[in-house]
C-alpha cells in the first residue's frame, strides 16, 4: 500500500468566525474513551447536558439537545421540524445565513417571504411589523449574530411582535450563544439553535437546539412526515425522553467534549463571560479604529464576537492572510457574499476571545498593513486598545 | 448557578453493534488542537483521507469523503441526492436498516418498490431479478451487513442485474466497511456509505461515502433541488474539490480521527483485518453453538462482525445484559424489531474483534446463563472456540 504520513498540524490562534480555540479540557474530554450510546453513564452524561445547555439557553424548554451535525445541520432541523409544504415562512435577510435560511424554506416546500436589509445593518422591527401586516406565516426566522457582517440583532421587540401575531418565533444563535446573552424564554423564541465551534469553544460537530411548547405542538400537528429522516424531532426525542428509543447512534466523544465546554462556560459565569467578549471587543474595535480601518457593521449593533472590518484599497486580502499564518500563526477570516475581497472578519469567540489575541492581531496587523504600502501611525492602535482596558 | 460535577465512564469492552473501542492514537488524534476549515494544513488532511477512503472502499471515484453526521446521515445522503419525487427506488428489506432506507424513501417523495426477505435470510439474487422485470427503478438498495440480523449480504450478482438493467447500485455498508471485502468498483456499486463507530474503530459521526461517475451525473442531471441543503453533494463536492468553498464547517476533530483511524486500518492491511474478523468470530460462532445457544443467521451468510444468537427461554435479556455491563464492564448488543428480547447481537469490530473479547465474553456468557438456570456443559464453549485456533 501507499504510506500515509501522519498529519502534522501547526498551534493556531484562531481569530476567524469559527472555529475558535478550544480549552484543553475539552480536548482531554474528547479523547475519554467510549461508551456506547445507550449505557447508563452516557444516558447520565446527556441528562446533565440538557440540563447545562437549558441554563445556557435560558429556557426550560423539555426538547433542549445537540443535533448530531454542525450549525447548519441546527438551522435545518429548526426549519424542516416545522414547516410543510404550502406554509409560509418570513425570513429576515441580510447576509449569508438569513440567505441560508431563504434557501431551506425553498427546499421544505414552504412558501419565503423575505425582509431584507443591508449587509452590515440590522432588520429594524418596523419592518417585521409592517410585513407581518401583508401575511401570516408559520414562522418568522432571524439570525442574532450575523457572521457574515458582524451585526448583533436586537430580539426584544421582534420576539413579542411575532408572538402576538402567533407565529413561530425561530433565531439562529450559531455565533452569538455564550459570547452575549440570548435569552430564549425572555425573548419569546420557541426555536432556537447554535453551533459548538464558535463561543462556546468546542470543536465543531454539533448543533444545540431548543424547541419550545409551541414549537413542539406545531411539530406534533404535522400532516406530513418531516422530510428528514436524520433530524427528525419526532424521533429523536424519544432517545432524549424517558423511552429512550434508539434513531441514531450518538456522536459520543463530541458529546464528552460539549459536555464538558458547557462545564467551563458555566464555571465562569455567563454574565462574566459576555461582559469579557464585551472587553475585548472594545479593546479589539477601538484599536483597528485608531488604525483608520473602517468596521463594517452598523454602530450601536456591533456584535462582540465578530468584528468585520473593510480591506483598505490597495491591500491585498490573501497575501495579508497568508502573512498571519505563516508568519503568526494566527487565522483571520475573509469576507463572505457581498463583503468578499472587501472585509476581514475577526473572531473574538470563547477562549480565542483575549486581551493577548486582541494585541498580537493589532500588533501583527500594524506590520503587514505598513508593509504592503497602508499607512499606520505606529503604536496607535496599541494605544488605543490599552486605553479601553484602563 | 447548579454545580455540575465532570461525568465519570468506565473503561467499557464494546462488544455490542457499534460504537466499538477505539484505538488510543485516535483517541489522541481527536485531541489535536484546532486548525481552520480552511487552513492549508486541513485541506492537506482532507486529500490524504479521501485517498484512503478511496483505498479502503476499493474505488477511484473522486467524489468520496466522510458527510459530517452519523452513519444515517450518510443512508440519508445517499437517498436524498439522486432521488426526486416521482422516482422509482427498488429497496431490499431484511432488517431495521432496509426498514430506514423505505422511510427515507418515502420522505424523498419517490416511489418505494420493495422485496422482503425474513430476517436473518438474505435477499436472493433471482428475486432482485425477477422485481427488475416489474419496474423500472432509479436506484436499487441493499445491506451489506444487516446489523439487526447479522447476514453479510452477497453482492456480486445483485451489482451485476443493477448494471444491466440501468438503475443505481446504492449498498449500505455502515457494519461491514473495514470488517469484510466491500469492493465499491469490482461490485458496480455506483454509491456506498458506511459509519465511522464500527469496524473502523473510530467514534460515531461520520459517515463515509462514495458517488461513483453514474450517479454524479444522476445528481448533475436532477430537475429539483437536493431537499436537504445539509447532505446536498452539489454544494458539498465544491467545498471537498479544487474550489474548496466554503459550504458548512467541517468537525475538524472528528475529521483527524477518521484519518488515524484510515492510517492504522491500511497498516494493518486489508486483507489481514478481514482475516482477523474472520478468525474470531468463527471462534466466538463455534463457542456460542458448543453453548448450546442459536445462531440466528442464515448459514453461510453470516457476517464476521456481527453475530445474532438467540436467547434461550427463560433467560431475561435484561438481567444478563446488565450484569455483563456491571460485572464485566462489557456491553453487548439487544435485538432490534423482530429480534427484540429474543436476540442478543454480538459485535466484534475493529478494535474490539480480538481473541481475548470472545473468551471473555463466552466464560462470561457460561456463567451468568447458568445462575439463570440454564444448562451449560461447563468449558465447553471455551474449549469449542480454542480449537477454532488451532
Amino acid at each position: 500500500m501507499t504510506s500515509y504520513e501522519p498529519v502534522q498540524t501547526s498551534n493556531r490562534i484562531l481569530m476567524g468566525p469559527g472555529p475558535s480555540n478550544v480549552h484543553p479540557r475539552v480536548l482531554t474530554a474528547m479523547a475519554t474513551p467510549l461508551v456506547g450510546h445507550l449505557d447508563p453513564e452516557f444516558l447520565a452524561i446527556m441528562d446533565q447536558t440538557q440540563e447545562m445547555l437549558r441554563e445556557l439557553f435560558g429556557t426550560t424548554n423539555r426538547l433542549t439537545i445537540p443535533v448530531s451535525g454542525t450549525g447548519s445541520s441546527g438551522m435545518e432541523a429548526a426549519l424542516c421540524n416545522v414547516l410543510e409544504p404550502g406554509d409560509e415562512a418570513l425570513i429576515c435577510v441580510n447576509g449569508v445565513f438569513g440567505e441560508r435560511m431563504s434557501d431551506i424554506v425553498g427546499r421544505c416546500g414552504a412558501e419565503l417571504i423575505r425582509i431584507d436589509a443591508p449587509w452590515g445593518r440590522i432588520i429594524p422591527p418596523e419592518e417585521v411589523k409592517a410585513a407581518l401586516q401583508q401575511c401570516n406565516p408559520k414562522v418568522v426566522a432571524i439570525v442574532h449574530a450575523e457572521t457574515s457582517t458582524g451585526i448583533l440583532q436586537p430580539l426584544t421587540e421582534i420576539g413579542q411582535l411575532v408572538r402576538e401575531h402567533g407565529a413561530l418565533f425561530l433565531v439562529d444563535t450559531v455565533t452569538s450563544l455564550a459570547g452575549a446573552h440570548v435569552g430564549v424564554d425572555e425573548h419569546l423564541i420557541d426555536i432556537c439553535y447554535s453551533g459548538t465551534q464558535k463561543c462556546l469553544s468546542c470543536p465543531p460537530g454539533l448543533a444545540p437546539i431548543t424547541f419550545g411548547p409551541r414549537a413542539l405542538e406545531a411539530i406534533h400537528r404535522r400532516k406530513t412526515k418531516v422530510q428528514s429522516w436524520y433530524l427528525d424531532m419526532t424521533m429523536i426525542e424519544r432517545y432524549w425522553g424517558e423511552d429512550r428509543s434508539y434513531h441514531h447512534t450518538a456522536p459520543i466523544s463530541m458529546a464528552y467534549a460539549f459536555n464538558e465546554a458547557l462545564r467551563i462556560i458555566l464555571t465562569e459565569g455567563l454574565e462574566t463571560r459576555y461582559a469579557r467578549h464585551e472587553r475585548h471587543s472594545a479593546a479589539l474595535k477601538a484599536g483597528l479604529t485608531a488604525m483608520g480601518l473602517e468596521l463594517l457593521a452598523q454602530e450601536g449593533y456591533r456584535a462582540p464576537m465578530l468584528t468585520t472590518v473593510g480591506i483598505p484599497d490597495g491591500v491585498e486580502d490573501l497575501v495579508i492572510r497568508r502573512r498571519l499564518l505563516q508568519e503568526y500563526n494566527l487565522e483571520l477570516g475573509g469576507g463572505l457574499g457581498d463583503f468578499k475581497g472587501k472585509a476581514w472578519r475577526v473572531g473574538l469567540m470563547g477562549e480565542s476571545c483575549t486581551q493577548s489575541n486582541v494585541f498580537l492581531l493589532l500588533s501583527a496587523l500594524e506590520k503587514l498593513l505598513s508593509e504592503s504600502g497602508y499607512t499606520v501611525q505606529p503604536g496607535a492602535s496599541l494605544s488605543a486598545a490599552a486605553e479601553t482596558y484602563l
